[in-house]
């Protein structure tokens, strides 16, 4: 499945997140991720972000969807980094 | 369609972009929105949008989806904004 996330962290945790979310995704925006990942990626890294998170405070929002290509991404302006040459 | 919104602006223009974005789009995070949206409605978005942002410092990236029922969203710790009251 393919998977947008945008996370908004107390400062003291956003370090750690961003470290986790690297590890699984490729950052595309000040605290925007998106990337292909399996059902078991997506647990573990959410497994590991709860750890992470303070519920009261910090907020994370996934979109999943089945498949890329339903997807239509538009960048306007600069591109923060590309993911083309990864896939 | 629906589309999900993220945008990294300069400090100075993050204001005029909020107010832009809020009258098309729900705010559901820190310079992130999502919302159905036509073609027409989309278009007049990005012709203003690009009239307040720096092409070569500020970012935007949409994501489309042809029907929100294509996109799983999943909420982790702290709801900022629900949308589900206005749909």
């Amino acid at each position: 499945m393919y998977v947008i996330l945008v996370y908004d962290m107390g400062q003291k945790r956003v370090g750690k997140m961003l470290k986790l979310c690297r590890k699984y995704m490729n950052w595309i925006q000040n605290s925007v991720f998106e990337g292909e990942m399996t059902d078991v990626q997506l647990n573990e890294l959410l497994y590991e972000a709860r750890r992470i998170m303070k519920d009261d405070e910090d907020s994370l929002i996934l979109f999943k969807n089945r498949d890329k290509k339903w997807l239509d991404k538009q960048i306007v302006g600069k591109e923060r980094q590309s993911t083309d040459d990864f896939l």
